[in-house]
């Protein structure tokens, strides 16, 4: 079993309106709510790949219920701890030339919620292989928290894949999860400087290694990507057309932890996890992935040993 | 007792985002959310003035539990009609020099939605001596639903304010109701031409009255009111450092509303009103009033019999 972690979920709303400036009042004909959060994305792909998943995290109020009930309907199993600070919405204006996007801030949770969170998450952590951890930390919490959440669970013998940034990610490698997927922002971050090459991206995952982070997976985009583990492998991608990449990041989180929990050989693990955020970047739809496409994107993708 | 119809209800999201523009991402770091629609700034303002009102209308989802429990809290006693179409959000983004505001269309209602809202209505107008009618119709509904909630109130011999614009105004008249309160906007809407003279509101009222309003209030801002009864008065109100102006005429329509119910003099009645909308100016807030202020107000506003 797989348990995704969405501390910071939120209700997705888009709007559709095409002439969108500031100072003006506008009637939004089209909108379109969904669960959101990059841990939820997680979960959605997991779902979709037929993988044995269960979302927990943070929620709460109307905002909430609205999100579990949604989860519902899509036939995903929750067992979110349920908060009284209000879940947030994060909006975006889908204008013709132009996305806006407003994300609210949230609430600030209380240590009892966090203790209350903790105890169900290591109720889930006893079933589970794999555990996820994507997104931002919510309004107020230490950058450190995702380090002691990797510890809780790596002291249970189970395998994290944290997917977070900026301070969050630093102090969150210091628990040693077992894979952090940064992409070329994050290793900026990283490092402090710009990534122009393979011998930068080499030092910012030694750093990263350094501080505690046990494999590293670097996405390339369109080039595929590199694995730093015990050897160095450079996965190489077939072109594809792209249509939407926002939450291929995701998919391929979906994607590796779905190939450790089914106790794959690593080189099929990184073929799958590349070809779910492939098939995620060939839909409109932010975390939606066809299985045969994942399948088929598979049988194109090589993975070979580099030396850099 | 008062019973305030609001149709269309909303939960109001205003976001505090200094230099809001179109094309980027923000984050809202100060976020209020209030229930919202005209007819629920009448019963904040009934209720704060000790009136024995209760709030009805229809709404749905989330977002109406989420104003139900707000009405709660607020110590308002509400009957609203639950249907399965999800209350709508409006948003304003409130910039350093700009405001933007987005308003979702809402979800369409059945026929039996209605007819179960109807149904709770009636059971309402049998306890009430005045009902308030305040805002616009949810998507798709006929221009022509007031003027059927209007007759069904005035079978039961009671009194109805209407307070509408547009095509929902010039059919809902057609209801007789007791009242109506259009500004210049909406007279203009009705003659079809510019409000330019004392000439021109007289022939837009008397359209209005020829179509079936009993009583026309017409707002002149700070320069008072003209109320079109069985004579013509003109109401005069002294100068006030104004803040806010937004629900200012539906807090004119619970003051008007209040002095009803509480069968006062026409004159008072008229005062009363007066007040209110002013109160309501001094405030930042939308729909507050202070009774004291209010009390202060009424004394030194006019009214006289005009002839024109």
């Amino acid at each position: 079993m797989i348990t995704t972690v969405t501390l910071n979920p939120a209700i997705d709303t888009r709007y559709f309106i095409e002439d969108f400036k500031e100072g003006r009042l506008f009637r939004a004909e089209k909108t379109i709510k969904s669960p959101g959060g990059k841990g939820l994305n997680v979960t959605k792909v997991l779902r979709q790949m037929g993988a044995d998943v269960v979302a927990t995290g943070i929620i709460g109020g109307k905002n909430g219920e609205w999100i579990q009930e949604n989860l519902k309907k899509m036939d995903i199993k929750e067992e979110f701890y349920v908060s009284s600070a209000e879940t947030r919405v994060c909006i975006a204006v889908l204008a013709k030339h132009s996305e806006t996007e407003i994300l609210e801030s949230g609430e600030e949770l209380t240590d009892s919620d966090l203790r209350a969170f903790e105890k169900k998450l290591m109720e889930l952590v006893e079933k589970s292989d794999v555990i996820t951890m994507s997104g931002s930390l919510p309004k107020g919490m230490e950058a450190g928290y995702y380090q002691k959440l990797v510890e809780l669970v790596n002291r249970k013998g189970k395998k994290v894949i944290l997917d977070t940034s900026g301070k969050s990610l630093l102090e969150g490698v210091k628990g040693k999860p077992y894979l952090i997927k940064p992409n070329f922002d994050e290793l900026e971050y990283v490092l402090g400087e710009s990534i122009d090459g393979r011998d930068k991206i080499k030092k910012a995952v030694e750093k990263l290694k350094n501080l505690g982070a046990q494999n590293v997976l670097v996405s390339l985009g369109g080039e595929g990507a590199i694995y730093f583990g015990e050897e160095i492998l450079k996965i190489t991608i077939s072109k594809i057309k792209i249509h939407n990449t926002v939450g291929s990041g995701d998919s391929s989180v979906a994607g590796f932890a779905k190939g450790l929990d089914d106790g794959l050989e690593l080189n099929e693990i990184l073929k799958l996890s590349m070809a779910c955020g492939m098939s995620n970047a060939q839909s409109m739809e932010t975390g939606r992935v066809i299985p045969e496409d994942v399948k088929e994107f598979m049988e194109n993708i090589t993975v070979e040993v580099l030396k850099i």
